[in-house]
Formats: structure tokens, C-alpha cells, sequence
């Protein structure tokens, strides 16, 4: 009987390391299942995941092989390496506004064992959502939010993360612009879906600014969120072909699909620890 | 025996302007064979494509009246129309610089019957595509280009225009920023191709703008030229995924083919009077 | 005020049946505001929808008035026509097995306005989703069926249409072969999404025959419910990239996407009568 | 200053290969680029692509060093591998009949740097391509065939294939169906561009098949060539949305497109070894 682990890694780029982790693990009798590399030329650095089977219960003994790894290797000062095991699936505190696609594509998924992740909350600045969350039975909260309340309302959503224990955020068409404290907080596990086809179109209405514009093709983007609004790593994106005909509610309209699937990858690949930081981009290895 | 002709019109939003429409094609014995129409609800503007068959020589005969059915609808302020003979293909004047893959592929489609242009010259800053363009048997013009010489040089390709009798003129990747006034010249008969999925990475180095954005999806643009850089209206865009392994010189290789198909759609389109413009937006009538 | 409607037409391919159609709409003060046509040069017909706004109410009127239309043209013995009014929407009964993506994604879609049908029921041979529909207050009717009783369940399937007062039925994944005659009772009005793409991986279990070819795209067919399986007039398909590393489970949970979409887009065409029947082929004219 | 270098191996799948391929390759101080893996969990076999750095004139080292790796993981039955130099571009045979697009396509890559062959030669049934061929100053060979003198211009063909030393043979819209003996002679060295979505229409005429069964998309499928007609392992696909408004010709004017690029990434692809053959399926690696 054997449990499946995912091993994310990055350090300064140079010979061996490929067959040092792979030598470990297999040292360890843990069989590779999936593995995929990168090194960033600019960044001269090198990033791995590893998806491998090996004995319940390994994850510390491998914790500690591999701290011992970079010394090792010569990457002391360098080596980051995180390891998951793919039985816990991470938690998810869901924020919403009033449109609920979203939300509604990924309660689905979730319940049909399509997206890997447990949604333990949902939280809104508005009453709208709470049938369908409660329908799926996940607890919802209505917070509402002005101006002057923000800094309150933010640190209730704080607290509800702290509460939950939420290990990701994501914000399913939560339409607040968070403040820089709050997104420094979640860094790296707060997944938002901007409705254009960033950089086009940043900021409010980008369905209205693309009509505008005329485009022939619209997008939606999945990044990480950064104080720098819309600017964060992307994670995903998707397009669908539009004419003149499309009034700003239809471009919406066919947006919503693209919407849905642009987050459900992106947050079944963080789920998947298929993600990894590398400065303002991100490395993804899909299947 | 008969021929096949075009009508683009545009008017004022009214009732009866279909049926006034089709009734004097039905009354000069022409058949529709293709009809397509838009009313823009901002602009209160009502666009038509009809394609039909009639008598061959009809054409002037009907330009008669149509010119009588403006104030026959009471729209005698506002109604635009021109009729094109089909079998009178657009003659187009192709600027290049170094690279040749747009040009390469226009080439192509138009000795295989697929773009419904005659390419009569090709002009350049660079002498370098001048074996291919021979190679097709057409005239190929090296008119070199600095700060200094640009107004003789624009001079020299407006020369170049009027001597071939150019109807329109194509950006095959030509890497010059052109003047205000050649744009006005030129305006709505000279389509540019810009490697990027506009109104994304406007200017200069576009794959180079996206490898750093980190962007999971490049694309590509064609666009009516007007003095506001990269502002023009765009009439076709083509995507494509790409990942974090590509460099941007990966991008251009794969945005290539990007550029090749959105220029030859734009192309095609306009000479097939399909592209109709609306403010600073086009209606596109593809099949 | 107005209302808006919907005229499908289609007859014999001569001159002059725009300017008869579209001169009796103006007669009758109706405004086009959508006009698609299509002469089919194997068959000689010619097919036309328009969508137009007039006064409401006069759908009788104008009936009468196109029913005359055909003698005047000479093609009495051809013509047919339909004129909906886009305020009624169609009424569907929805049949479903186990599986719901496509059936929680029409729920949805509904809800939000975003597809002009009025689900009356959803009936299944199985129980398992009679709480996602219940959810939405709609009626469930689970009819279990066996080889035996199939003809008996057929029956109470064209029961509950005809109780229902259904203008068409939707299989969303209703995994049973319906029988000749329930075929022929709902020709026309019965949407079936076939999980593969059509004609590759007709019959059982599409996701695993692609597997078996090493098939890099896999696909989803929404079509029109013939006697001759998955041969029926096809409405729209949609596609996906896929790669050796997909297994059969794989496959079907990103075909899932695909079905949800593919269905979505021929229930909405076919509820805002965008779809026209040529032969064994179907006339679409999305926007 | 180093080399780069390819290594594709297959094996039964069992744990400990990565770290003893990617050792090895670390003891011969090569650095890893690229690389991919992929265990087959019906055939229970591994294959794995390596792309990696080494200095100049290692490879037959490397290949002494693999050649014992089998037995020391006691896969000594199984284990296959190849080792290539990247600075080695596969000599390519291409074959036409009367359809230049997409040896025009290719001819223009390999010129620009994009497709890492060389085009030793073309050979044709018909002349129709002779100029085109050699505007690129590459020999053209014409061996026209009838049913009669088809064994003697396979032989001819063979013979090319010896005179040139060409590693694979591209069937660039060639029309003929070649023999089971020359399919066995090229196994897995020569690549057909079929123009259908395969496993749908197989066989002649596939754009008027697709047309009378009235599909929404068509495709394009580069595959290796066996004795079975159509039914090669698939190497890649491509596909493009139409409509009831296109003639079988309008498909082909579409297909075309398609075809070039399905056939220059499967071209690409075999030449830098990113092909592995299992059963008759193929595992691409692509970036």
C-alpha cells in the first residue's frame, strides 16, 4: 500500500540536481509517477515537481532528507522545496459578489470529484449567493462592506480564513479591490479571475471597455493576487471570438464560460501544487 | 450569363430600408446570393453587405439607383453606398521589411487562388526579400528609409501607389512608423498586421513585452492603420497558448503563424468588401 | 411599444424572396432588426430567419399574409414558414441518467437568463438527481427502464410531454437508445450531446474509443435525435486538446466542459430558432 | 563549450530509472535542459526524453554507458534508447502530388530557422512543383506512377531515399496510397498529413465527406504511416470552426491551414526526437 506525494523544489540552476532528488527518492523506495522541470535562463534558477508513491506516513522522513539535500548540492542558501500529500486536498474559503457562475461551476465540480480541493466557506459582501452555497450545505457569510467598513470587514475575512483554516482563497468574481495588507497576508495561495484577457482591459467594466475597443476576441484571466491591481502572476487564461453584434451583456454573457474554466484550472493546478512562483510569472506543469 | 457584384451601404437606422433595398435589386433583375446586415444601437447607423448576381455592365446603372433611393427613404443626408464588380480584384501594394513569412504566405495564396487580390509591387526598407517577391514575377522596390529621409521615402511609396494604381496597401511586417499624413492618405485601404493581441503590448517588442508579462496566451492583430499607433480598427486577432518554457524568440516562432492567417482573413475580407467601418470600430461579414 | 419576432422560412431558390418578405414586413410597419439568409446550391432551396419587431399581437396578421406569399412568388408548393414570438420561450422536458454537468449547467444558465427556455421537467431512468433539480423547484420523475419495459417507459416519457404541454426534449446525458417511433414522434425537437466528435466514436463509451486511437483533441456533438444513432442533423460541436498522459477518466472529465457547452449553445440557437433543417444537415445562424 | 544532445528511452516501468538515467548522465558531467516522462499504465512500460548538455563527441561514450544501464536495473529484455545530436538535422525526403501548401509551408520554415530538417529532395507523381522547388535550389524529382509501374516507382522512391541518406520521408499531400512493403520499409520514419479530423473521414475526398455529413469543425492529422490505411499512430491534429455556408471547396480553401500547421509541429516534433512510439499510439513531448 503506498500514499502519493507531490514534491515542488527551485534552487540556483546547476548540474546534479535531477539526480540528486530522483537518487533520493529513490533511496527512499518512492516511484516516480509524474515529473516536470524548468530552468529560467534569466533567472538562472531551476524549478521541479515531482509526483511520486511511496509509504504512508514518509513525509517528514523525506522533510528531512531533503533540508539535507541543499547543503549537499551547494545550493545552501538557495534551495526551496515544499512536499504534499495529494490525500489532503486544500482548503478553500470562496468569496462572491452577486454573479454566481462561478461559484456554481466550482460547487459542482467539487461535489463530482473534478476539483481537488474542499470549499469550507463561501463569504460575500452581498446576501444574493447564500441559496446555492447552502444548497451544496458549506456554511455562507453575508459581509457586507462600505468604504469606511473595509478594514473591518477585511479582518472578518481574515478571521474566517484563520477560523476555517483555509489554506487558499479564491475570489470568484468578488468585485472589491482588496487592500495591500490583506493581499500581502494570503500572498501566493489567493487566486482571483479578472473578466478580460489581461493586460487588455484592466479595472473596472472590462467587458464594456472591450466593446469599446472593438476586439475580436475576449479572455478571461486566472492570476495570483498582489497589491498591484491585476497585475499578479497569471495562472491561466482563455479566449472565445466575438463580433460587432456583441452588446457589452453578451460579451458578459459569453465571458461567464471562459470565466468558469479559466478559474477551475487554475485552482485545480494550485490544488495540484502544478503552480510555482517564479518572480511576477508563474511556471505551470499541466498534464 | 452574369456577373457577380457587392453592395456595402450604410444609412441612418430606419424602417423600409431592407425592403427598399432588395426591392431595387429585385426590379433590375438581380438575385441576392449572400446578404448581411447590423444596426448599431449606439450609433443609430444601419450596415449592409449584399452580394448578387445581375446582368454584367449593370453596375452604373444601378449606382443611378441607389444614389435615388437616399432621399426616396428620407435618409438623403446620411446614406453611403458603393457597388464592386467581384471579378475586379483589389491591386495591392505589400511593404515589407526583413521578415518574410506574411509575405511569403500572401504570396502563396494568391497564385493559389485563395486571396482574391493582385499583389502588384512589393516595397521595402531592406533589400533582403527581394529573391523571394521575384521569384512571383512581381517588381520589388529597396527604398531605404532614416530619420532624415522618411518624408522622401513615404513620398516614394506614395509615388509607388499611384504608379501601380493601388487600390490598398498591406503591412506585411513593415517595421516603420509611418507619418500622420500617409496615414490619412491611406486611411481604410492600408491594413497593418501587429504581433501582439491588441489592445495588449501596443509598440515596439510585443513578444518580448508578453515573455515578461508572463502571459499563457500570444496573439496577433490586424488592423486598419490610422496615426494613433496601434489604435487603428481591428478587423481580424488570432491566439495561441504558450507556456513558461518559451522564450520570446519562441513567441515569434510561434506567433508567426499567428500573423500569417489574421492578416490573409483581414485581407481577404476587405477585398471582398466584407469589412464595413464604424467609427473607430469595423463590422466584419465573414461567411 | 413592440414585441419582437421571429420569421423561418424557407422555399424553393428564386429571385425575389427578399424583397417579397422583407416588403410585406414593412407593409405591416415591422423593423428588422436581424436578417440571415442561406441558398443551398445542391438543393435549390433557399432559407432565410429574420428577427423583427412590430406591434404586439399581430402574429396572426402577418401569418395570413405569408401564407399568401407563396402563390404570389410562384412557389406555392414549396414554401413553409414559421413566426415565433421571442417573448414565449420553449418549454423543454430534460432527460437525464447519472451523470449531471450538463443538466446543473442548463439549470444554471436558466436561472441567470442566459438561456431562453422554460425547463417544465426533468425525467430520469435513474434517482440520483432529484435534488440538484428539486434545488431549482422543478419537478423530478424517475421512470426506471429494463429491456422489458422500455416501450412502457417511452410511453410515460411522451406522457409527461404532452402533460408538460414540451416544445422539445434535451437529453443531457440520458445514457438509453430511444426507440424508432419516439425518434420519429419528436423529430425536430429532440437535442441530444453526444460525447464524442461526430462521426468519430459513434456508440458506447466514445471517451474510452478515443483512448484507444490516440486521439490528441476530443470533441462533443450536439445534434438533432434521428431513428439512425448519432447520425442525426448536427447543431454544434466543440473541441478540446488532449495528450497521451490522459487516461479514459481523464478524457471524460475534460470532455464534461465540452458537452456543457456544446449543448448550451444548440439548446439556445435552437430556442431563439437559429437553426434551421436542410436535409439530414442543419442551417445555423448564431449572431 | 558543449554540445546538446537527445536521449529517448522506453523500459518496463518499475522504480529507480530516473535516478539511475539522470546519475549516470550527472557522472559524465551532462546537464539536463529538458525533460519528460511518461509511464503507461496499460502497457506497464516507461518512456522517458532527455534533453540535455554535454561536451562534444560524447555520444558514443554515452551510449557504451547506457547500453549497461539495462542489466544493472535488471531491464535487460526491455530497455530501449537512442541517443541523438541536436546538431544533426534530419535529411528529409518530402513527397507532393499536385498540392503545394504545405511544401511551400515547409520549405519557407526550414529557410527561416523554424523546422530543424534539411529537405534533401522532393519527389512527385506530377511537375506541377518543380519551380517552387527549386526557387529553393532543391532537387525535384518527377516519377509519375500508374497502377501498372507502381512497384517500379516505390523502387525508384526507395532508391532516392538510399541516395539522399534521408532519415525520414514527409508525405506533404501525397495522393497515392503506398504498399504495405514500402509502409514496413519507412516504419516509423514517415509522416502523412491527412486532411480530416481522423478517425472521421478516412479515405479519398474527406473535405466532401465532411461536407455531406454537415459537421461544425474540420481537422487536419499528421500521423505516422503504417500499411493500414488512415489508421497510423496520430502525431498531432488540428481543427477550425465552418459552417453550412461552405463547399466542400471552401473546406479545403479552410483545411489548408490546418494542414500545414498540423504537419510542420509533427515534422518538428519527430526531427527533435519529441516522438515516442507505444504500440499505436504515440507520447509527444512537446515544450
Amino acid at each position: 500500500m503506498s500514499a502519493e506525494y507531490v514534491l515542488t523544489l527551485s534552487c540556483p540552476d546547476r548540474p546534479g540536481v535531477v539526480a540528486a532528488v530522483s537518487g533520493l527518492l529513490a533511496r527512499h523506495d518512492c516511484n516516480i509517477i509524474e515529473s516536470q522541470q524548468f530552468g529560467d535562463p534569466v533567472a538562472q534558477r531551476f524549478f521541479m515537481r515531482i509526483q511520486f508513491a511511496g509509504r504512508p506516513g514518509i513525509i517528514d522522513e523525506l522533510r528531512t532528507a531533503f533540508a539535507a539535500l541543499g547543503p549537499e548540492l551547494g545550493t545552501e542558501f538557495g534551495m526551496e522545496f515544499e512536499i504534499f500529500d495529494l490525500a489532503v486536498k486544500p482548503r478553500a474559503l470562496v468569496l462572491v459578489s452577486k454573479l454566481g457562475h462561478c461559484l456554481n461551476d466550482m460547487l459542482y465540480r467539487v461535489r463530482s470529484g473534478l476539483l481537488p480541493i474542499e470549499i469550507v466557506a463561501v463569504a460575500s459582501n452581498h446576501p444574493d449567493l447564500r441559496p446555492l452555497t447552502q444548497s451544496y450545505g458549506i456554511d455562507y457569510h453575508h459581509l457586507p462592506v462600505t468604504a469606511e467598513t473595509k478594514p473591518r470587514q477585511e479582518a472578518e475575512l481574515l478571521t474566517l480564513v484563520g477560523h476555517y483554516r483555509a489554506d487558499m482563497v479564491v475570489l470568484a468574481r468578488y468585485m472589491q479591490v482588496l487592500s495591500e495588507d490583506m493581499c500581502a497576508k494570503l500572498a501566493g495561495r489567493m487566486i482571483n479571475i479578472h473578466h478580460s484577457f489581461l493586460p487588455s482591459f484592466k479595472g473596472a467594466k472590462p467587458y464594456h471597455q472591450a466593446y469599446s475597443r472593438g476586439v475580436k476576441l475576449i479572455g478571461a484571466t486566472a492570476h495570483y493576487v498582489t497589491p498591484d491591481l491585476d497585475e499578479g502572476p497569471i495562472i491561466e487564461q482563455e479566449v472565445a471570438r466575438v463580433n460587432h453584434t456583441h452588446s457589452p451583456e453578451d460579451l458578459a454573457a459569453i465571458g461567464r464560460d471562459l470565466e468558469c474554466q479559466a478559474l477551475a484550472r487554475a485552482v485545480r493546478w494550485h490544488a495540484e501544487h502544478r503552480v510555482l512562483l517564479d518572480g511576477h510569472k508563474t511556471i505551470t506543469f499541466p498534464r
